[in-house]
């Protein structure tokens, strides 16, 4: 038998992303230099970085029918993600954001559509075969219902054998209050620079000192802040620390939390230390940065 | 045998509408009002009203795989549109417009693709049976390749009898000096303001007057102004006029354009006098104005 999957629970949609060389003015009629379609949603985009480092993984996700979703699911399999756990919702349309990237100074300027896509929920992933896999990641959204499934895991945990034990991780990376109730759950707590500034905190070190109570006891936190590098703390209680890799030059920030995400997670899961798995993250997402999409950072 | 068809030659692309309440800073994350993916392209436009107002028509234009190409194939399909002019570039891709449309103020920002997708050539003219239409009408795009096609009608009309001749129209929409070509082809000829306005022409009636020299002995020229109306000339030389009807309140003026042109092509092929034909495309057009989309047109 080959390695354990990892799971990651969260949104798939489509980007439409449009390369520009000044942002459009309101009621403009202009060409762009180019445009490509991407799968995205963080969840997605962490799977994508997971296979292209070579760690079979799995998404679960809501998806509806139409050709949005034929794409990211073409996608999907180009990259041997496993669908097991795809819900469908046949009345529903897959969402699609616009991004309109301009290439001289590096904005993103993202329109989101108003999705009536569900996100999954508790018994959606009661059907989830938890000794299939050895890490599950959230990205965080409806988190009371994320709250359920992470608590079934915890269960399972409590329940089997040492060797079918599931690690679990947790993204707050939007500043939703609702999403705070998922830092005492995870493993590992991913807390974005975001949520950091909306809590009060002005850098990473203070970030991860600042929110380690909120853990749950043995829990690690870790806090990306884009050109500072990253900061986490274990349970060891010492903090760790990473440089930043920055590209000669930024082409393109989309999806680079994601990428750092999936990398640590990767890290982590075979067993290397956080340190290594923070410095690994930082590296790949820093590549990231210099490339347009994934395919680059391997 | 039925009602001879109508046969637009030129753009089919997606785009993809979203309504926004303010137009996003650059920069900005943000969510729209609502998303509606819709078959674009002057010509595939053109067919859409066609179709919609009960006269058979068929589209002649360029396709390339994917995605976005089998959402506008299954919507032309949808419409009944004829597709067996498509010419398929299995390389290439087909563009999509983004367009923001700012529900408050009614601006509409546009962003094309810049395609790789060539235009339907004289070449692939050469298999179309002119016989089995009675009009066709031309998007003026790749000009010098479209005046080939308009001379082999040109020559099919002098040799055929009078029953199996063709009508003839031409839009010179965009103020590119290449389209200017076109005007001395055509039994009728559409200009948009923007091109009367860049040949510096201040109103309808004045372009129309003024360019009804650079056509073929014998032809219609049309001019839509907006709020303004539209005037147009015949062969007989007389100024006909209809004012605008605009709806209660402008929702989405995308495609009101061709709409116009639809409306007024089909009026004409029945055998309507210009001035008849002249105020239904501005009815038509006018109420595409004050619905989103086309379907509430009829």
């Amino acid at each position: 038998m080959g390695e354990k999957r990892i799971l990651c629970v969260g949104l798939v949609c489509l980007d439409i992303i449009s390369v520009v060389e000044r942002y459009p003015p309101e009621d403009s009629d202009s060409r762009c230099l180019s445009q490509r379609w991407q799968r995205g949603g963080n969840a997605s985009n962490t799977c994508t970085v997971l296979a292209l480092l070579g760690a079979p993984c799995a998404f679960m996700g809501s998806l509806a029918p139409g050709q949005a979703a034929d794409f990211v699911r073409d996608d999907f399999q180009r990259y041997k993600v496993d669908l097991t756990h795809l819900v469908m919702h046949p009345a529903c349309a897959l969402p699609t954001s616009v991004v309109i990237s301009n290439s001289t100074n590096g904005t993103r300027t993202i329109l989101h559509a108003a999705s009536n896509l569900p996100d999954v929920t508790a018994a959606d992933f009661e059907h989830v075969n938890l000794s299939q896999y050895k890490w599950i990641h959230w990205e965080g959204r409806n988190a009371s219902e994320q709250v359920k499934m992470l608590r079934r895991v915890e269960e399972h945990n409590r329940t089997c054998p040492a060797s079918e034990r599931v690690t679990t991780s947790v993204e707050v990376e939007k500043s939703r209050p609702e999403l705070y109730q998922l830092f005492p759950y995870g493993d590992v707590v991913f807390v974005s620079k975001d949520v950091a500034k909306a809590l009060g905190f002005f850098s990473a070190p203070e970030a991860v000192k600042g929110l380690r109570g909120r853990l749950k006891p043995g829990a690690t936190l870790i806090c990306a802040w884009a050109e500072a590098g990253a900061d986490a703390m274990g349970p060891d209680g010492v903090l760790v620390h990473s440089d930043a890799f920055s590209p000669e030059k930024v082409v393109d920030t989309l999806g680079a939390g994601d990428t750092f995400n999936a990398s640590v997670i990767l890290a982590l899961s075979r067993g290397r230390p956080l340190s290594a798995a923070l410095a690994y993250g930082c590296q790949v997402a820093g590549r990231k940065c210099g490339v347009h999409g994934y395919a680059g950072i391997v």
